[in-house]
Order: C-alpha cells, then structure tokens, then sequence
C-alpha cells in the first residue's frame, strides 16, 4: 500500500473533482501490479506492506506516446549551429541513419535502454519507440527487435524519409513491401513522416500507400503530421482512423474539424519547437474545438533530444497557454489515448500500478517548478 | 585524481582553445579541495585515489548568484493563476512574508537546506542567498543568520518591498538603521529591489539611501534593477560600483554604455521571463557592447521557483540567442564574477575543486538536452 500521498491525480473523474479526479490525504493499494484500491488515507483497509510518501504529490506516470530511441551517435554540433545561425554541414538525418547501421545490437540496444531507463527516473512509465534510421529491410528489423525488448508500443517508420541517393518509388516499394513483412512481427504501429514540402519526406498518395499497406498487415496507424505545412497528414490521420496524429503545427480549420469529428488524437510535440526555434502549435484552438490532445517529447538525436515529459508539460503551459492541469491530463490520459491503451494514464482500480511521484505537496510544482527533476518513477517492492 | 574526463570545460583559455578553455581525455587532481592539476589523461601525474567518469564531460560547478531561498510556503495556486489568466488574490509576496514570519528556525532551516541540495543535486556549487520575506529587523536578521549556515554569499535584501501597511519613511529608516544593523555580522553584500513604478518597491533615491547606508555598514553593492522598466537601478549600480545589476530587462542605451565602461555584470535571470511569461532581456546587445553577463535562477516562491542552471542555460540559448558556449561561461565564470569570486567558476590551478559533472560527452548536451537532469556536482571522497 502506498501511503501519505498529499495529492493524488487519478485521471478518473469518479473518484475526485476535475478531469484529473484529484484526491488529497490519499492511498492506494497494489496487488499484482494493479491498482486494487484507491481513496481517503483514513478509510485504507489494512495491508501487508506500506511505502509512505510523506506528502508528496502522485501522478499516473507519464505516457510518452512519440520517441525515436533506437539510433548510434548524437547531434550536438549540428544543434549548436542550428541555435547560433552558424552553417553546418554534418549531414543532418543521414549521419544519424549512417551511424545507426554501421552501431553493433549491443552499442544500439545500450543506448536504447538508457534513454528508457532516463525516462523512467523522470517518471515515464510507457514510452512508444518508433524505428526509422535503420532505412534497409536489416536495419529496421532489427531496430524493431530491439525496441520490442523494453516496450510493446513499436512503431515501424520506415517511411520517415527516402534515403539518400535512394529512388523514391523503389524505396516506397521496399517500404510498403518485404521491409513491412520483416518489420511486422516486432511492431504493432506504422507511421510515416507526411510532409509535401520536403524533398525526403512522403507526400499524401505516399503516405495512403504506406499507411494502407501497414493496416492490411496487422499493424495500427499513426503519422507525422502537418509540422512544418498544413499539407495532407491530418486529413488523411482522421480519414483512415489512426489513433494520432503527431506534430499538429500547421493547420487548417477543415484539419481541426476533422479531429473534432473523428477519433484520432492529436499529439502536440513542443519539445521540437523549443528546440528548432519554431512557433508552437496552438493548443488552444484544439482544446476549444473539443480534439483529444496529447503532449510527448518526440525524443530524438536531430530536432529534439529531451526525455522530459515534466519540461514537455511546462513548455504546454508557457508555450501554448495550456492550464496545468489540461497538460498533466495530456501527457497521461492524453498520451494513452494516443496509444489506445485503457491500461495506463489513470489510476482507477484495475490500472496498471505505474505512479510517478512528484517530490512537491502538490502536482502543480511540475509546471511551476520547470527544469527541477521532481518526477520519478515510484519502484514498488515486488511482491 | 578525477580521470576520464571525456571534455573538461576550465573557463581558463591557458588552458584550451576559447573562453571555455577546453580539453578532451583530460584528467584533473584534487588537494585540499583545490585543483593542483589539470591537463590531459596521457600527461596526468600519479594518484593515489582515482574517479574514473568513463568519458563524460564535466565543467566549473553552476555559480547561481542570485536566489531568495528563505522562506516558507509556496506560491502553486499564484503561478497557477497568472499562467491560465484567471483571477487571483492569495496575496503575492504579502503570503510569503506571513509564512516565513510564522515558520521555526528548524521550519525555515529545512526548506533553505533541501533547496540547496536540490541546487547541489543539479551542479550548482556556490549560492548566493538573500533576505528579503522578514521584513522586520528580528526575521530579516533571522533569515541571514539560516543562510550564513549554507553559503558566505549571503545579502540583506530587507529594501524587498515596503511592507504591506507600513509607511514608506519610516521602513526605509528602519532598514537604514537598526534593521542593516542587526543582519550586517550575517551579511556580505547589500540589495535593493529598485523599480519607481512599482508601488512597494523603491525609487532611485531610496535605492541610493539603501546601497550607501549599507556600503559605510561594510557590505558590499547588488542590484534587483530594470526588471519591470527601464528606471534608475541599472544607472545607479554602475555609478556606486555594484558587483552586479541583477534582471536588466528594460535597459536604455545609456544602460548599456554605463555597464559596458564599468565593472558592474549584467545578471539576467531567464527563468524569471519564463515563469512570467514576459519578455526576454537582449542578451546579445549586452554582450555585443562588452558587457560581462551572468546566469543566475532567482530562484524563488513568486516569479521564478525554478533551481536548475541547466535549465537557464538552455533558456538562453533557446531564447535570449546566447551560443552555448556563452550561455555556459556565464552560468559558472559570470557567477563567479557577480559574486566577485576568484575561485569558483573555473577550473584552473588553485580554483576550489567544484566539479559539475555532465552525464553525456559533451558540454554541449546542457542545451541540446533542455530538461534532462544531466548535471550534479561531483561528489569527491574526503581526503
Ligand atoms: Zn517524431
Ligand atoms: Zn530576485
């Protein structure tokens, strides 16, 4: 049992006020890795074992719903002379792709498990891990493989851009075609990266096929959309039902009434704009529209290498005037929804026991205390 | 001896190219809490006790020289509040200085304490610590006694605001006389939050009375100036010599001459304009003009409650277009020199060995990992 939890955010509106159904003076008990119980400390039934938090705020762990964790090397230099106007010519992408393949399983696997384990400290009990940088059947094999050992939220992003020097239609074929069939038994999503204007990424026929061809192969779909132009990505996210579309930066208001009227959430990345000097999504247009809104960090080596969900959160806040609570909300029950997963992001009875405890006596500190690592992973004791 | 040091900043340019003074493969031996040598692995004498840090980088311990770190209570539901637009009346810093009249020594004590280690946990090595929520001569006096237990950098801040309900000759008196003298055996330096639009706050007179009342007290000269406006402080902590116009985000072009020909640093406090959702200072005129800038938190329970240099660091470069090279010699070299200091800040010979270890390879991951607690002070066994 865990006990004196000064606040508990429960993301279930039966069990306290608001969306995030807050209690205070709050326990919960676990029994296989479930949350058994939950409610006012002084009607707590009796348990075996007690972990006593001594006031500290609890959330339901983080969701980070959109990461890119499988790759070698970093691109600290080309951040640099991004954020200093200086030119650069280190190769973007395509360094990061090169030295991918060229990383053993154990450098990849290494790396993967210590961005998983970096994020877990910081309170990030589901993280998706997409491929991408591999670009060969091998490569996204084995990207996939690797990112089936420490989560099963993978998503096979073999269509994040056309490799270099590659032929579009014969990589979109190899995309579409045996790299899927290697690729799918180590993935539940596809996603490709929708972006007309760039000449690497896929255009909207590009992205149909590739998101078409995942579906008829067992995987569920979500897509990079709409971050640089209000290009086709939304549109075609809501039209085929997928559980996110990602980015949301540009948009019009048909791709706003679209998500208002369809099932697909929309996941806002503010990490990326923060850290490409970009202007943010507008959060508010969504939420007023009544679109489902997730946040997540979109951790990667080239536009945006935080595994913070708590700056995610305080950037929401500063950045796109979202409420403290309406960030907390979607960077929990926001990124589960992202994933369609009913398990996570709350803590009703029958949840998973994934809690994250804020080193504060409220949740508020998350957003009022940025750049302060309070978030941390509760490690229950197994029983 | 602390070895595998995969890139040391020294901020000693003998040392190594730039400001910054950097060495890759670098080791660095330890005397009496001192540096007694520094220089690549292949070149490093015998030791008797090694750290190995297996490649990652390290750099001067942050010195943060401006936080307000005694008090009590905290300001969630006001930062909560002023980010969403709603109404708000819980009293603003009034509620601070209530609390923190009404708290214990032990209360006050443990708050300051956990703060610093938080500090410490996150590679800040040297704190500068004001007075400034008693605001009677027993609880300012209070304040300086609790913050001369952690730091030597301690400041009488009693010129904070005029309290509520009190009459503005009177306190100015008060804080003139027996209230500066009752905090001067606790004190090094002297502030005064200077901002004539401002109604509980201080005009240049007054801020003048202040500063040389404390100066012939023996304290040496700070300044909270420019924060809101472009009024006198800044102007007048180059004339008197201050070690530092802390803020300066309103600055005419007289500001700006009068800092660059004079020994006064600008201290800019990002997280402040983060916190606020303000306007950033203009990092870049300063520095264009010569002016020595620091990075400091203001760390503090109203406008700013974040603890995390890092976090400013990335802030700057994100925002106030500082390169990180800049950004990180300002959050350690330009401390050092807002508080006037010779040994901290950098890492040559005979610097106190205040080490902040990065968990990556470079230096650079500060800002290119906005988020992520990277930095922690190197804890060195006791000799
Ligand atoms: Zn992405
Ligand atoms: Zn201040």
């Amino acid at each position: 049992m865990v006990t004196g939890i000064g606040e508990l955010v429960t993301n279930d509106p039966a069990l306290g006020p608001g969306p995030l159904g807050t209690l205070t003076d709050a326990a919960l008990v676990v029994a296989d890795g479930a949350v058994a119980w939950v409610g006012p400390a002084v009607a707590a039934p009796d348990a075996d074992r007690r972990v006593d938090l001594a006031g500290r705020a609890v959330v339901p762990g983080f969701v980070d719903s959109h990461a890119h964790l499988v790759f070698a090397g970093d691109r600290a230099a080309e951040f640099s002379a991004r954020m200093t106007g200086a030119r650069y010519d280190g190769g973007g992408i395509a360094s990061t792709v090169a030295a991918t393949r060229a990383a053993t399983d154990a450098q990849l696997r290494a790396r993967l498990r210590s961005l998983v384990a970096e994020m877990r400290a910081q309170g990030t009990t589901t993280v998706e891990v997409k491929s991408g940088y591999g670009l060969t059947v091998a490569d996204e094999a084995r990207s996939l493989r690797l990112a089936a050992e420490v989560t099963p939220e993978t998503t096979f992003l073999g269509a994040h851009v056309v490799p270099p020097g590659a032929d579009r239609a014969g990589y979109l074929a190899l995309v579409t075609g045996p790299m899927l069939a290697a690729c799918t038994p180590h993935a539940r999503w596809v996603d490709v990266f929708c972006e007309p204007g760039s000449p690497h990424a896929f255009d909207g026929d590009e992205a149909r096929a590739v998101l078409t061809a995942g579906r008829a192969a067992g995987l569920e779909l979500r897509v990079h959309a709409n971050q640089l132009t209000a290009g086709p990505g939304v549109r075609l996210a809501v039209e085929l039902g997928a559980a996110s579309a990602d980015h949301c930066t540009h948009l019009t208001a048909a791709d706003v009434d679209g998500l208002a009227g369809g099932r697909t959430v929309a996941t806002l990345l503010p990490g990326v704009e923060f850290s490409t000097r970009s202007p943010y999504p507008d959060a508010r247009r969504l939420l007023s529209a009544g679109v489902t809104v997730a946040l997540a960090t979109d951790c990667n080596p080239g536009s945006c290498y935080t595994s913070s969900m708590a700056f995610c959160l305080a950037l929401a806040v500063r950045e796109m005037a979202m409420t403290p609570a309406e960030a907390l909300w979607s960077a929990t029950a926001g990124g589960a929804a992202a994933l369609r997963r009913t398990d996570v992001g709350h803590l009703g009875v029958g949840a998973r026991a994934d809690l994250a405890v804020v080193d504060a006596p409220s949740w508020l500190h998350l957003a009022y205390r940025p750049g302060v690592p309070l978030a941390r992973t509760l490690e229950l004791p197994q029983a």
